[in-house]
């Protein structure tokens, strides 16, 4: 297929506190520079430069964020902004998206892709999006990329792959046996063993007519909800009433016709502070210094820190720390911990929400 | 003796660097909140208040902290403060206020005290220093304020008490049986278990004419180059020329009537961050909230966290930290190791000095 042809859905609609105190209320991980000089959001959408531009890019956002998007996307143009009036999960934004690219673009391909997440090298990213998309315009089938796990993790769904059903050049296209929500450990360690199973990252490529098919047939009740969306000022109304599900539970773990595009190149859902040392260069004590500040490391191993431009952040004689330093809010935590900073923010939340 | 005779000299002259980065070279310890809400050199002058007045203290500071003492002592009269073109030890800022005190109030006595030290209950002290200015004036003796040793502490002098030689009432006055220099470890357990060694706080009262008769005994070399100290445009040369060496060293170890004062109530030189626990109030957990700003600790024990007013640091899982947020620089390291901060510095003086 012809790439002009090919649309893009960028979902930012996250609104994580794992990344507290630098994600915020009005900051979330998205618009952070966390993983590099640039936001996430701004990094998404320039791995996508000569496959996808922005004026094919819909970016689909909470509307308390749409200053962000504009912010960190300059050149996107404004009506490409879906911004949501309440949260309503991916499957609303995947339909509302596609309603959408249907009405300005018919016929056509679109690929969707989480706003927060790390994939390198990107044009091995761009030619698998690439050769996804020529297959989805032909085969009229869902494509979800499947990560080859490193791991067995229990913070991610699973999709069971099985016989290889396509022949494309440079992809393996592998029917879907089944999506497994997040498992516990033993579970996941066989599924790592077994080599058959693949972390369901969340991107995807189809038809725009195939993917408001599904819809049509597993979640009428959205696709019918949407009707009114076009109009603004119905928006509201329409959106609260959406049935808040995510698209692979209304319509890829029921759908026939989902196909897995293992990936080997490095991925990353940068779920937590701890996930910065994987998208990060490291010093020779493998120091992790993120958001552009500045480190000093005196016999000090291992720590992740972030800091803005003109801040520095001295260690001494610690090791396997995170150390996050953030408007008037400093956090430090062991590496292991970095998940539990939700405990700080609820604290907050109860007492002080200043700081959220 | 009638306290309006009495005289306070506050020595506010240090420069150190083992509270980087809230001291720096524009700001040094004795003009941080460190201790509680006001800076420690207010806080010095505040524990005088009903003994000596501010109109009977002066101030000796570098020149370029004169500003910094108008601003922490506003009631200061401007010409209390000396202002030394360059730094010179102690024996040189005795030596030149008392010839200053001798000029304005002849006959007298006075007490000289560090800027940057904790001392507590502040009624205790006045109670201490008003006996030994009693005292001063009946004897001509010399007398310094001995601390009663709560470890084998290889950072301080050692004073050897003798036989008590004075039954001043609500004071113990012993003779001085000698000076010595910070011990090792081994030699420091020793005094220690003696029961008869003190620490020297560098806390003096002596009559201003015995001070200046023991600098024209010890060291005429300081007290002949001060002469022409009051001109103030002489200042810098004079100033320059002078020895560099502390009063206990160039005075008090050769001196024949030296006395010293044990007294038990709290001290601190709050010699590193680590100090900081033992001069503030420790939540439930042992942690240790200092410079105004806020602490969150969950499952975080025995830290010591310094931060301003309207600031947030949030303790997830760690414990017997420093955690100092100033300015645009964060410094996390071990209790333990608060004195390896010099080695930040070192390399800051290398490579960045803007952070110093």
């Amino acid at each position: 297929m012809h790439i002009r042809d090919l649309h893009a859905v960028i979902l930012a609609g996250g609104h994580g506190t794992r990344f507290w105190p630098a994600s915020r209320r009005a900051l979330p991980k998205q618009f952070l520079p966390i993983a590099g000089r640039r936001t996430l959001i701004a990094q998404t959408a320039a791995r996508l430069r000569g496959l996808v531009d922005l004026e094919h890019t819909l970016v689909v956002t909470s509307a308390d964020h749409v200053a962000l998007v504009e912010r960190f996307l300059p050149k996107l143009p404004r009506e490409n902004i879906l911004a949501e009036p309440v949260g309503r999960n991916t499957a609303a934004c995947v339909a509302w998206a596609a309603l959408e690219i249907e009405k300005r673009s018919p016929g056509g391909v679109h690929a969707v892709l989480p706003s927060d997440h790390v994939i390198e090298p990107a044009r091995e990213f761009r030619r698998v999006l690439a050769a996804a998309a020529d297959e989805a315009a032909e085969t009229g089938a869902l494509y979800t990329l499947g990560i080859r796990p490193t791991s067995p993790a229990t913070g991610y769904g699973y999709i069971e792959g099985g016989e290889v059903v396509s022949d494309h050049p440079g992809i393996e296209v592998r029917r879907v046996i089944k999506f497994v929500e997040k498992p516990d450990r033993a579970r996941a360690e066989v599924f790592v063993a077994s080599g058959r199973f693949f972390w369901n990252a969340g991107i995807f490529v189809w038809s725009t007519r195939a993917i408001l098919s599904a819809l049509r047939e597993h979640a009428p009740d959205l696709l019918g909800s949407l009707a009114g969306i076009h109009a603004e000022s119905e928006r509201p109304r329409v959106y609260a009433a959406l049935r808040s599900v995510a698209v692979d539970v209304a319509v890829l773990e029921k759908a026939q016709n989902v196909r897995v595009i293992p990936i080997a190149f490095t991925w990353s859902d940068v779920g937590s502070w701890a996930a910065l040392s994987d998208v990060h260069a490291l010093d020779a004590d493998q120091n992790c210094a993120a958001g552009g500040g500045r480190v000093l490391a005196h016999e000090a191993q291992r720590n992740i820190v972030y800091g803005k431009r003109g801040e520095l952040t001295a260690l001494v004689g610690v090791h396997d720390l995170v150390v996050v330093r953030a408007g008037k809010a400093v956090l430090v935590c062991p590496r292991e911990r970095a998940q539990d900073v939700k405990s700080i923010v609820a604290r907050l939340e109860q007492g002080d929400p200043s700081f959220l």
